[in-house]
């Protein structure tokens, strides 16, 4: 018999405690200092408030949970350490048919983490979708993990026995993440088409108007036709559409969507992900023969990630009138233009203005997508509600001074390249902290021809700052660009600098981002606001009308633009009925 | 009629800035300072005083004295605007015979270097030989420096106005630096043979055992029979060996010498000055028909730049007994062994061992070398003497962090490869500094397949560190690997660290030192005493017997292993009388 949250809320807190026995290793403890948020409102409430109780506990009684769970097992040695629960989530993970190699291999990475780390490795083994993780997929995250910082490590076993303790809590409850799952999947299935070269190695890449590309268009209209819009059509610039009827023929439409194509390896759920959920929303009103005052039109982007040509949003640019018909001419590094491809595809440049829509028919814009980035995984919050995407601005640089030897050269008459980059990139560090949420990054850095015995005479560079206003974003810019000036004056360096990039600050809707926070909370989640680091597709819709994002959690510390790229189908589920929340909110 | 140093000695104050009028453009008040030093020892003496004067002088001063220099002409502006002097010198260098293209060249050239620093070029247009740059090499040297920092700059032209003033003193004393133009001459000569690929392109590259090392050996031996060694000889590693006889058979030899191999596109001085200088001394002895009471014996060796194959040294090694065996099985990138090499070239491996010298029967090394550093190019000294090579150790690291995209990483929970690598970078610049002479260089850096927008999660890079003594590289060292650890432990950053290279320190023999110390104070030059960053042959020969190294003065802010190496005629010949002292002295 499933355990109900009624029946939690009443019980007394030890019979509370009790009833949850088992779902963190030998811990009543976690439990019984969660105790204090009940009544709990809903299943993720009460993860959630369990997660927190574990956060707040000393580092000694989280190595102390850690510790009480057994080694990752093969097969040979399952049935005396493990508990029942433990033993059955590694055989759903396939682990008690190990190959003596495999058995071999997790009884080294065992013992060389536990050497380094001084506890045992903790993985999750059913996985992001709860049916478990493959033998290859565990071996890999354990060797991948070992190579891992301790803090760090500690932090993400934590991360773990969250995961297995949401799963068990599942179970517990007679729970599945029913949409959560079905959309999980629908990305691994849209994620079968990858352009050549990527396609053989297994890695997942999806560019403007491939024939892979074309193909993931055919599949999600064809999703959107089983899943009950009204109208679906893919049009000039491959943008597949689809409407979910109003009530009433006049309705405003909400906008709603994001990209399909990917960067190169890249990740499932980037884009996709602001697709489906919407895909979802819009099967449970038509399953449920239900009509809102407004219409929902749902738009996968057909372009977002600038790959294939640098037209970077030209998908969401067309429907804001901003699509630059130079860009018709580019030509990609086979020397096909925009033009030839999109006539190929079948697409129709001509129509591409009529693409441009009406704010006047819109009530406004919002867009889900996965954070693509490490903090909600690090606050073990599944939602965020953006504030903000930040403002950009990039530059190129090259910083000149004197190549010498590195011998002969004494350390007070040099004029090193390096030296001046590293007092650049600290000062960045720490006039970006100064702001709390600005950041500036040095992703590019080469000493061209460099010799272990030559002071560098040259040192390239990249720079991107970013910040939630404009106003932030260039006085951030003012500051490091008068440092480097400072730098270069002190150290007798010349400097190359090209701004390469600007990209003006959206913040959020006020009224928007209140819904998108309504709809958190109203899953008994708390709210976090945070401004979006990278740019999206809501970005070229703010130009035109109001929006609003809402954030999914990302697990391996929210890597993005990388095949680890990866969301929980618990996640998914609570982005569904968040997404869910606000339509009905909306409507009401 | 030529000036001569009494006259100037015994005249007045006055009447001694009058006699110098013009060495100093329209600038009297350089010598008038420089009379303190009176009564000058040599023309080295008053040189130095001169150009020591200009240097204590303020900066107003100092840009009063290069705006008193008529910008450097073409044909057609010359008539108005130049002194004489200046248009001798201008004349010499063959700027007379413009072309309307070279013209409008300098001219733009004029404009540019103007407006960023403020005052004229000056380059001392009759260059190193004293005998006239091509108008190619000035307007090349004009467009270098323009990229130039103002302060390096001014410096710059307060050199090549000393440069200036020194080729007008040796006019009006009507000396020629007649040994310092011939060895100058020589390298020249030698710079003829470069091996294929580089010789098409006009840089000089010789490495071990090509058909250009082979020609460089062939021409060495043949001049040192026509300077009038006794015997001369190609060794069974290549080494050009010339012994001048002592004046009795049982006399022990001096021995000298440095290596005529280049790195690729290297300088034409590198080594090669150490072999030539004493074939000048030993000519002077020989047109004398005089023997000292010890045999000079010049080794020219093959081998120390360790381009060809990984076996650095071998030729000075091969003087102490390391030539390893092992190094005749390494092939170089055509697949030929060092064995087949030397078969080709007709040296026989078998006779090697047999060139390890017996310390008995020498009285010690010495060595001249390009100093291949800044010191003595800034300080304006001619020479140095060297307290000790320095000791060294290189590391290759890596630093790992966590790759994250820019814009969505928080500052403060990214493990950023970069900002970890900046730390150290200027930990290391700091706590060389604190020793004086020690020296720490990041030579390359590199972040792998780095981008725009993601926050580095490698950092690759090398670490140089060299001192004086072994114990005090070893607690540079010592400091330096504590830090980086503190660095990765602060920010979570994991490490790869591997030792490539590690060199003892070789101090010089004090009595040998103090002998090149007596032989510069001869010339009426300050003793200025540094280490050598750098390697040299007289580190291996260290090993068995007293040795002591004279450094000279590179141009070009000492640039080395790079095309733009040079010397002047006149340091030269200070090196030449440097050595002819050293040996008159040991004679005594």
């Amino acid at each position: 018999m499933p355990l109900s949250l009624e029946q939690l809320n009443a019980a007394s807190a030890a019979e509370a405690v009790a009833l949850l026995d088992g779902i963190y290793e030998h811990s009543p403890w976690v439990a019984e200092r969660a105790m204090g948020e009940r009544p709990f409102r809903s299943l993720a409430h009460l993860k959630h408030a369990l997660v927190a109780a574990l956060a707040r506990s000393s580092v000694e009684e989280q190595l102390g949970l850690i510790r009480a769970h057994p080694e990752l097992a093969g097969k040979a040695m399952v049935s005396k350490t493990l508990t029942s629960e433990s033993t059955n989530e590694q055989s759903k993970a396939g682990l008690t048919a190990c190959t003596p190699e495999e058995f071999a291999r997790l009884q080294q990475l065992n013992a060389d983490y536990n050497a380094k780390f001084g506890f045992p490795f903790i993985l999750a083994v059913r996985g992001a979708r709860g049916q478990g993780l493959s033998k290859q997929q565990i071996i890999e995250t354990f060797a991948r993990r070992l190579e891992g910082q301790p803090n760090v490590e500690r932090e993400e076993c934590l991360r773990n026995i969250n995961r297995i303790a949401e799963i068990r809590l599942n179970d517990k409850f007679g729970i599945e993440p029913v949409r959560g799952n079905e959309v999980w999947d629908w990305h691994e299935d849209l994620a079968r088409h990858s352009d050549p070269g990527f396609a053989e190695k297994g890695q997942l890449t999806v560019t403007y108007l491939t024939e892979a590309h074309l193909a993931c268009a055919r599949q999600i209209a064809q999703g959107m036709k089983d899943v009950g819009f009204d109208e679906v059509l893919i049009d000039a610039v491959g943008n597949v559409v689809g409407r979910y009827h109003g009530a009433k023929p006049e309705a405003k439409y909400l906008l709603t969507g994001s990209h399909y194509d990917t960067v190169r390896n890249g990740g499932k759920y980037d884009g996709r992900l602001g697709v489906f959920v919407p895909m979802a929303c819009v099967r449970e009103l038509h399953r449920a023969g239900r009509r809102l005052p407004f219409g929902i039109e749902v738009v996968a982007f057909s372009e977002e990630e600038g790959q294939r040509y640098k037209a970077t949003f030209l998908a969401s640019g067309a429907l804001v009138g901003q699509f630059d018909n130079a860009w018709l001419e580019q030509k990609d590094t086979d020397g096909i233009t925009m033009r030839e491809a999109m006539r190929q595809a079948g697409l129709k440049p001509e129509d591409i203005p009529a693409l441009e829509r009406d704010p006047q028919r819109y009530l406004g814009f919002v867009e889900v997508h996965i954070e693509q980035g490490p903090v909600l995984h690090e606050l073990q919050l599944p939602l965020g509600v953006v504030s903000s995407i930040n403002g950009s601005v990039r530059f190129l640089g090259e910083l000149v001074g004197v190549a010498c030897h590195a011998g002969t050269t004494p350390m007070d008459r040099r004029h090193d390249a390096v030296c001046g980059l590293a007092e650049l990139a600290l000062y960045m560090e720490q006039r970006a902290r100064q702001d709390g949420d600005s950041v500036a990054t040095i992703g590019q850095l080469n000493v061209p021809a460099g010799s272990i015995n030559v002071v560098p005479g040259r040192c390239s560079f990249s720079m991107d700052l970013r910040a939630p206003t404009n106003a932030q974003r260039d006085a951030l810019m003012a500051d490091v660009l008068a440092e480097l000036d400072r730098i270069c004056q002190r150290r007798g360096l010349g400097l190359k600098l090209e701004e390469t990039m600007r990209a003006s600050a959206a913040p959020s809707a006020p009224e928007w981002q209140a819904r998108w926070e309504q709809a958190v909370q109203a899953l008994g989640l708390p709210v976090h606001r945070m401004p979006s680091g990278a740019g999206h597709d809501a970005m070229k819709l703010h130009e035109r009308m109001p929006q609003a994002m809402l954030f999914v959690r990302g697990q391996n510390a929210g890597i993005s633009h990388n095949p680890l790229e990866a969301t929980t189908n618990d996640d998914i589920e609570l982005a569904v009925q968040a997404f869910s929340h606000l339509l009905q909110h909306l409507a009401a």
